[in-house]
């Protein structure tokens, strides 16, 4: 499937009235950034480019698209003459993959002629908003867990393909695995996972169940322990598999009293290296719970995929500024009261004091100032319609995974707080 | 791409491991339920049957996930042979898509082999969740919006191809059209839309854009107003598309005053047939405040596409009966404290009183009963691996928009307040 038709309709007939006022080729900027961050939050991460810089790449009408359109008498025939052939041939800048951002930060930047850069607003702004809520949620999971690792596991909580997006997304705010076999294939994350209650429940006994998958995934695999009685599943999985077992793994309950009880067992049982994973609706909150509990690791779902509170970023693309008659840009703005924009091309910068960030800068018109301020933000991502391949597939989604944790270790202290609180570091206009 | 991968590794360890014990082939039943519904909501809606049963068809392992299989080591050889033969030969029944469902109500049963049933999980849940999640909110804003006409145009606050789902649960939920072009042509869906603040700005006055709107979609499009000055631009519109304007869209603002403001104005202006549709953040909170201001048409993005709050049902996966070794089924149930489950077979009625619901009534063991209350809500979906033709493509899903609509006319009044409270009806077991 072509991602042409994710695409909301006035894409189209805005493209239609442009090719009939001729309009439709005035070099554009549009750009991506959000007005605020959710509420309390401190931060976002930005994540969806490398997805995205694909998925522009495909956009094509083919016949089957083609014909739909023509029936359904979405747009005039001229418009889908220029539809046949469209494939975007413009340039697109912007924060890398990873980087953090705060409310009105340039995200991205698009350049191109109208019609050939105003289509791709549905599927830049999909691809942004999911992913970029994922990673910064997953961003503070990773902070709360303080140095221990995560698996993503809420595919079952997210569409289907949404799971995908979100494992990647995860990964790139510092998760280390995920359940899903798709994200694993597609963006090369390392997958985990071994047996659910199901599994036990399937046998006639608890021993019968622990026995089976040992026999399959030998005495290091994770043995789920709270289909029945913790305490005795403990005992048994350690009979079973030897004080060499890998982990246990509990789903429900008091965790902070279980999991130092599940330990004192186990280390009286001889399982001193054995490690306890928990999984049980984790969020940013309940992980900094657990911080003085002996957890080994951490599965996530639900909150992860859902963007803890927030599931989608509240990221906007906008004309900012357009060619006028004599081939000049000029900056554009909507007025409406609450959701004015600011227009023109814009140059970001993140000032630094010792290393550490102290305001996010951006310069208006004249981008000569920041060049001398603290670290640029904008890098080129797409010029001429090919995408730079360094921010593709899983090389590049392990180049995001790096570029957050740089970002990241600029941030004031406070940045990381659980707390709600204001953005971390002002935005503040230069011009 | 095949379904195959949209998979928790776990599904296939535990796959591993029973064809290595011998009780992959053992015959389960396997439930889809919720035990609860999210806060203080008062039901659920099921959405996704119509899309799942698709995606279960086309379940299949080819040679390229077989490879990456293999290559990671994900699962032993006689494995990777099993999931080269799958495909699904079991039956699936349960509730109607579109039906109204409560906590425990026994939404989906896959009875098949425990291998082939158990690998089914993320899937089904990944399906069920989101799409039920978002029919559930799109269905509160249907009743707010007390009979006037309401869009979906969130995808641009959704993944890309979660975006494509969210339009047809929306519409299941009781929604009109949608601004998704895939969305209309794979489930045929009525499309809207006509122009953003873009189209506006991309020309030298907002006169120039109205008129190569206009010149373009008929006077019978909608004009957007608010790009400037409101007051002006209602002027503007009628000025350039003359009185039978099709309608103005609001996107910003305070709306109860500003739409009333509209109102007035277009009446005097004589354009008094001339529509008012708004988008400005609406949720069933904001829609139900706009009843007593004269609103045409509502059109709503992020509420609706993120579930109002609650991006994910609740549902679960849960193996409740399997074969003895004398042939007979035998429940089973996982025990820990918090997250137990019901064993056994269930068969679900929504009991009546005078047409009103009063109940779901859950017969466990002997169904003879349930015949005999109300009305019967297991359906057969799925036999020996083939999909109920009926519940498929734009067809299945204008039944399931119907079942909506009969499913709650049949709910007490108090059902469709949007205020918190306790599920509309009871669930109640028999046996």
């Amino acid at each position: 499937m072509t991602s042409a038709l994710l695409t909301d309709r006035y894409e189209l007939t805005m493209i239609d009235a442009a090719i009939g006022s001729g309009h439709h080729d005035l070099q554009c900027l549009f750009e991506v950034f959000a007005r605020r961050l959710p509420d309390g939050r401190r931060y976002g991460i930005v994540a969806g480019t490398g997805r995205l810089l694909d998925l522009i790449a495909q956009f094509r009408f083919e016949d089957a698209e083609l014909s739909w359109l023509r029936e359904n008498r979405v747009v005039s025939d001229p418009t889908l003459d220029w539809l046949a052939n469209y494939r975007f041939s413009g340039s697109i800048s912007g924060y890398s993959e990873g980087e953090v951002y705060f409310p009105n930060s340039p995200i991205l930047t698009v350049e191109g002629g109208f019609a050939e850069s105003v289509i791709l607003e549905t599927l830049i702004l999909s691809v942004l908003n999911y992913d970029s809520a994922v990673a910064s949620a997953a961003s503070r999971m990773v902070s709360a867990a303080d140095g221990r690792p995560l698996a993503e596991m809420g595919s079952r909580r997210a569409n289907e393909s949404a799971a995908v997006a979100a494992a990647r997304a995860a990964f790139i705010g510092g998760f280390n695995a995920t359940s899903n076999l798709e994200a694993g294939r597609s963006w090369g994350i390392p997958t985990m996972g071994t047996a659910a209650h199901a599994f036990t429940l399937l046998h006639s006994s608890e021993e019968e169940a622990f026995r089976a998958q040992v026999a399959a995934m030998g005495t290091g695999t994770t043995l789920l322990v709270d289909t029945y009685d913790v305490e005795a599943a403990v005992d048994l999985a350690v009979k079973v598999a030897g004080t060499g077992l890998g982990a246990v793994r509990i789903d429900s309950g008091d965790l902070p009293v279980l999991v130092r009880e599940v330990r004192d067992q186990l280390d009286r049982l001889g399982a001193t290296k054995t490690k306890i994973t928990v999984t049980n609706d984790l969020n940013e909150y309940t992980i900094a719970a657990l911080r003085a509990a002996p957890v080994d690791s951490y599965g996530v779902g639900t909150s992860v995929v859902t963007g803890s509170g927030f599931p989608a970023a509240n990221m906007v693309y906008k004309l900012v500024a357009r060619r006028d008659s004599a081939d000049q840009w000029v900056a554009v703005a909507k007025k409406s009261t609450a959701k004015a924009t600011v227009g023109g091309e814009k140059t970001p910068a993140r000032s630094l004091e010792r290393g550490v960030a102290t305001a996010e800068t951006i310069y208006l018109g004249d981008p000569s100032g920041a060049a001398e301020e603290g670290r640029q933000l904008r890098v080129s991502l797409m010029v001429g319609g090919v995408a730079d391949e360094r921010f593709l597939g899983a090389a590049g989604t392990a180049l995001a995974r790096a570029t957050r944790e740089r970002a990241i270790s600029e941030m004031p202290v406070d940045a990381l707080r659980l707390s709600n609180g204001e953005p971390a570091i002002p935005t503040v206009y230069r011009s």
